[in-house]
């Protein structure tokens, strides 16, 4: 599908996009950067790549595909760094989770000729670096692509062929209206799960270690997102400041009104509360976004058994 | 075991319990009791007990054991129907998910004679009624037993042996002290979980069908939770109100906290609370309370294959 794809960053997302694009044969040559040495010599031992390279912009030049994948506060930095190494008629894309920041940090810097289209895969696990990533990460998930009003035709299609080859279904929004809709469905969980686990380390009455003994009554589900990369997540809240507050602001009256029916023992309203939610639950596994299986369909963690 | 063991309420947990009872011969008799006429038919269908009552008196009359497994605040109503019916001797526990108030209802009601013994299997599923169940419910679970000062140490003995029968590992705790562990580790969890869920489908602009169809991206884990039984829930706040409200309390001001420093762009500090919360999920999968899988190992939803 290409002749040499380059790929910006090394992560979950990079060494992912690593594999498959090894395993579906969508390039000759696939070109790994990262500014670590120490990450770049691990993708060089799970032999990921055709060729390795600390400087960026190295890595991209005869690139007919450039995938930028790194937190989004540093997309400006690359951005500048490889534009002049950029041949015309690439395409540039990214897989941040905010879009807009990104187009501003990114824009300015692609040469005239080069086809620069935003992008973000609806796709991760709270595992990062090169060793977290596997091909079948992208299989049967979105991709949102967030086109420039000025982006080219042909260069849109070839970048959606690629992102279908991976197991992508294709969706293009709106920059701004990715990072609303991305803001509660994915940057409030977030953050509402470091939130809570912070909460439950800093208790005087009850210990750490009777909070982890007794997490499979609900809290463990909440450690898994709370152990996500924290430079990704410190990136995303400085990139997508204003729908992140306004999202943590409805959050915030929603459950101070919900703190009041538990103190005025108001139970129908807490009934009613409680009763709504249920269908989203139903909604979402019609949608196939998630198993219908309890627990996630766990494995029981000392048997290995399920637990169904 | 046991002769005659009362199942009162036939919920997940009853029916669960009726399930491992059967499949480890721990009672020559499963009495079934349900108030809904239909529930009970729906037991009955499933061949979960032997014998089949809409009245609980009749259920527990020649019982050793008496399991009660209803909404925590059907406990008292329950307990004031068996009293006269159950035989010297016996056992009664409960599963209740808070303590200190089952104890205030049913303990009064409890002849003298009868081995009253709260208690609380950590185990559990979004799923409830009947049909949800399963015998490997328990197993490698915690089962907190709060015994009171006076309890019989034969008849805990016994009742410890029964809970390990069924798979689950003992502890015993101070029910007050048992009430806040779990407004941290399960109440504030759900709480949390109904009210991000509410507030995504409160929202003017992004719809719900976009949060549905992007919800792999970190909300479908909390739409679990919030697909539990509302009736329980509603219980369980109003019988762990003080508890609760503690724990809304602390999580409501550091939340309000993170809130300020992503307003004010403090990237340091967000990295720090970001990355003081990975160390409990590696102490929870290391406490065999978790899967270490990605992904909780959920299967793709689609293709039935995992994900990793």
């Amino acid at each position: 599908m290409f002749g040499r794809i380059a790929l910006v960053g090394i992560g979950l997302i990079g060494s992912s996009l690593a594999r498959v694009v090894r395993r579906e044969k969508l390039a000759d040559h696939i070109a790994i950067s990262t500014r670590s040495a120490s990450t770049l010599r691990r993708a060089e031992e799970l032999g990921l790549g055709d060729s390795y390279h600390t400087d960026a912009a190295e890595a991209v030049e005869g690139a007919d595909l450039v995938i930028v994948s790194v937190p989004v506060g540093a997309s400006g930095t690359v951005a500048q760094a490889i534009a002049g190494a950029l041949k015309p008629g690439a395409i540039v894309t990214d897989v941040g989770s905010t879009k807009r920041s990104v187009i501003d940090q990114m824009a300015p810097h692609v040469p005239h000729g080069v086809h620069f289209i935003p992008g973000h895969p609806i796709a991760g696990t709270e595992y990062s670096g090169p060793d977290s990533g596997f091909a079948a990460l992208f299989e049967d998930r979105w991709c949102i692509l967030t086109p420039l009003p000025d982006t080219d035709a042909a260069a849109l299609d070839k970048l959606k062929a690629f992102w279908r080859a991976c197991g992508s279904d294709l969706d293009e929004m709106d920059p701004d209206h990715h990072d609303r809709v991305l803001a509660v469905v994915s940057h409030l969980p977030q953050l509402i799960s470091y939130n809570i686990v912070g909460t439950a380390s800093d208790l005087e009455t009850v210990t750490e270690s009777e909070v982890i003994k007794y997490s499979a009554s609900g809290f463990r589900d909440f450690t898994r997102l709370a152990a996500s990369d924290p430079t990704m997540w410190r990136d995303v809240c400085l990139h997508n400041k204003e729908a992140i507050l306004e999202m943590l602001a409805r959050f915030s009256e929603d459950l101070a009104s919900m703190q009041r029916a538990i103190r005025w023992a108001d139970g129908d309203k807490l009934f009613d509360l409680f009763t709504r939610t249920r269908h989203v639950r139903k909604s979402i596994i019609e949608a196939g976004q998630d198993v219908e299986v309890p627990n996630f369909g766990r494995q029981s963690a000392k048997r290995g058994e399920s637990q169904t």
